[in-house]
């Protein structure tokens, strides 16, 4: 893919780092170092065995952070801490807020991992480990672009907060109430938050949107336990049979879901959208069958790929499960099974409102002899904002200094609900800097970071609080 | 159920045994010590980790086969070996071929047993342990009544070959070569197998029918890996999503199998069998709910519980899995899914022609957007006999006197293939003698047999050896 952005690009400065750098032994930076130290704590915030580590993980952060000069706090909250660091602030500055997570998504199936998930190695000019890029590495080039800053200028060309939470891995459960707690000491008039893709190597990118989410697990139960499948099997329901027709009931054949009122409140694409998004390089339909790996595309009709991703809600099985799972056979007739499902969510879609619709779609469509329990999980809605405002511009300078080309416009696929929380309870809409590669592997194994975005990063942040503050 | 049973069957012998022995330490008889002996062997045979405990199982039964003076073999196979022991044979006597086998299905999930399934012990008046029932528990009743005969009357009244495996559980795969092989050393006159149920405690048995099966695997893969829901979710294909979908293809909401000319050579229902399973006790709606803990009994329209398990075919999914399966929620579109199958068939279904069948179904209602892999599992013909020859009269004899009351004539739910191979083979139809309770959760975490079987059962294999023999 990297031959093909150069014809359309021309060679960025970036590129050009890449490529020559291709085979070389990196040099372990003291920024490098700070990486690596940060990606060892497994901090998998969803998991209760890592809970000390989630803690061990903040508390480096605080003393990372004190050593920059900043002012550092940690936050308790009802499960993992929250830390917020800031400078001295002056009257006649503009307040940054930048906000990223150190928590991390769980690492199974661990058999897969070229290098443990926890024991970053550098292969082929990247970094791999869990958290790489999602969050910590775009995390900590905020934090050493700041630093950087510091030890160049002496001070900051604006008032900096930084807001750090262990949680968004769970749908940050405890950062909408400490938003409403700190509101006057958060206040700020613009945030920046690097936890976002690049469409493509090379190619900076700011996004001005993003996908809502709502999680909901279902558990359908049968035989009080695991049954012979032939001194049973035809005269009572298989939960394993029966959640397998809940799904399927989800969606027609062609993607579409049939969840009642599901896309009620979804906002049609605009023109202009449309158009741009088909200029974009690395979200054609052959890069997707290239990043994934898929067999084909497959999708709702009279969308693009792109727009598929960006501007589409989904219904998505994140996991099935039910009898045996092993090798061999076991002819089992099993007491239970379970689907995990997550909802991606586009404006003007509500997900309370799609929670309480999926709850009535799977209650009507329970198949016979089996009983339900229907777990609702966290939620985010979705964002959109004006990429053309002075702060969106600015940042786009800041891309466009730091990668020596004019940055894309995009919406995202994923999901960041505190982004609006931000807009809701701070007032202040979110300059979305992504430098996560499509094949950076995030929340799957074998997570990797370039480390050319790493130090392009650091440097993107250097630029745009001098852009900031100007 | 026991005391609804005493109502309509009278107080038979081994209910009042059991009732005078509730809450009574059992004393370790010898009997009782060989069984624990025998339960202590982890003989999984479908998990090569236990290959050696296979064979340390075999060692110990032709110890115990020896010392009581048989002729005892052990023959290799590719995988578990075959023990075979027959007393000297005289020529004006018939000739007995005792079946069982000595492997056992494997025991996860572990953390629900309340016992080690390992570590037998006895508990309320049963024998906890995997295989108590399947089929250690069983086998051992026919190797002790001939013991018992041997030790009283010095010979057997029969030519005895007893035929014992360690493949069973996965299908008996070198079982019919074997016979094959050995056809001539093995003639018999008639067959004796325990190793299916008894309707309800305290009322014996006979079988003269058993399902057939047909197993297979489906595998649907989409991305290479592990992908982050949000970021590729609506442009590619959910594996765990298109399995779901697979499966809900199989059957209609009324439990109907949708597979082309599933049914086209289901033999009916005749209308003495209809007539004479309504009178059997423990097979009712209400005593299926009772065992099986389901909310409702639910199959296929027009037949009761009994004809659905006994004489109607079922496509019953033994284990599905893909994606995410720990606690919490991690938002990942799965790379794959999986689906394991088993088809219980009915005579004159072959399942061969089954298997075709499925196969064709699949690739047909294969999802769009994800790659299928089919595999093709053991299989076994379905068995019907006659219940009103010589020998099963003789059989209802025997019953009789180890029981104190008639015996009722079913067919069973679970297939035992081999049965099939036996007639094919050596030309000789098998006397189905089982002694297992609907709650003796064969296959299950808890697996049980009651004490009061295990002995009901050696007096059953010493009046058997009596009535064949005269």
């Amino acid at each position: 893919m990297i031959s093909a952005l150069r014809l359309r690009h021309g060679i960025s400065r970036i590129l050009l780092d890449w490529s020559e750098r291709l085979g070389e032994e990196f040099c372990m930076t003291p920024e490098l170092q700070d990486l690596f130290t940060f990606l060892r704590f497994p901090s998998i915030s969803t998991d209760s065995r890592h809970t000390a580590d989630v803690r061990a993980c903040a508390q480096w952060l605080i003393t990372k952070l004190s050593g920059m000069g900043l002012a550092v706090e940690l936050h308790e909250t009802a499960r993992h801490p929250i830390v917020v660091a800031r400078n001295e602030h002056r009257v006649d500055c503009k307040t940054v807020l930048i906000y990223g997570h150190y928590d991390v998504q769980p690492v199974d199936p661990l058999a897969l991992w070229q290098n443990p998930p926890f024991e970053p190695e550098i292969r082929e000019g990247k970094i791999w480990a869990r958290g790489a890029t999602d969050n910590k590495g775009q995390m900590l080039a905020h934090i050493l672009g700041v630093e950087k800053t510091l030890r160049e200028q002496g001070e900051l060309p604006v008032n900096l907060i930084f807001l750090f939470e262990g949680e968004e891995e769970i749908g940050s459960p405890n950062l909408a109430p400490f938003l409403r707690e700190h509101r006057e000491a958060l206040r700020c008039d613009v945030i920046a938050v690097s936890d976002t893709g690049m469409v493509a190597a090379g190619v900076p990118t700011m996004g001005y949107g993003l996908r809502g989410i709502a999680c909901a697990e279902v558990t359908l139960r049968g035989p009080k336990g695991d049954l012979h499948s032939g001194i049973y099997g035809g005269a009572v329901a298989n939960p394993a049979t029966a959640i397998a027709r809940l799904v399927a009931s989800l969606h027609d054949s062609n993607g579409k879901i049939l969840v009642d009122g599901f896309y009620d409140d979804v906002r049609p694409l605009e023109a202009w959208e449309r158009e741009m998004w088909q200029q974009i390089p690395g979200v054609a339909d052959a890069d997707f069958l290239a990043v994934t790996g898929s067999p084909s595309v497959f999708g709702e009709e009279g969308y693009s790929s792109a727009e598929r991703v960006w501007a589409r809600p989904t219904a998505e099985v994140n996991g099935i499960g039910g009898g045996y799972q092993g090798e061999g056979s076991k002819t089992v007739l099993p007491a239970e099974a379970f689907a995990k499902f997550s909802f991606r969510l586009v404006p003007d879609q509500d997900p309370k409102d799609i929670l309480e619709k999926v709850r009535a779609h799977f209650e009507k469509h329970c198949p016979a002899g089996v009983s339900i329990d229907i777990y609702i999980g966290h939620d985010g809605k979705p964002y959109l904002a004006d990429p053309h405002s002075a702060d969106g511009k600015a940042a786009q300078r800041a891309l466009t200094a730091a990668f020596g080309s004019e940055p894309v416009l995009i919406r995202e696929g994923g999901s960041i609900p505190i982004i609006q929380s931000f807009r809701e309870i701070l007032g202040a809409d979110t300059l979305l800097l992504g430098l996560a590669l499509p094949d950076c592997q995030i929340h799957a194994p074998n997570e990797n970071f370039p480390v050319a975005n790493f130090e392009a990063g650091i440097l993107l942040n250097q630029h745009l609080l001098r852009e900031l503050g100007a």
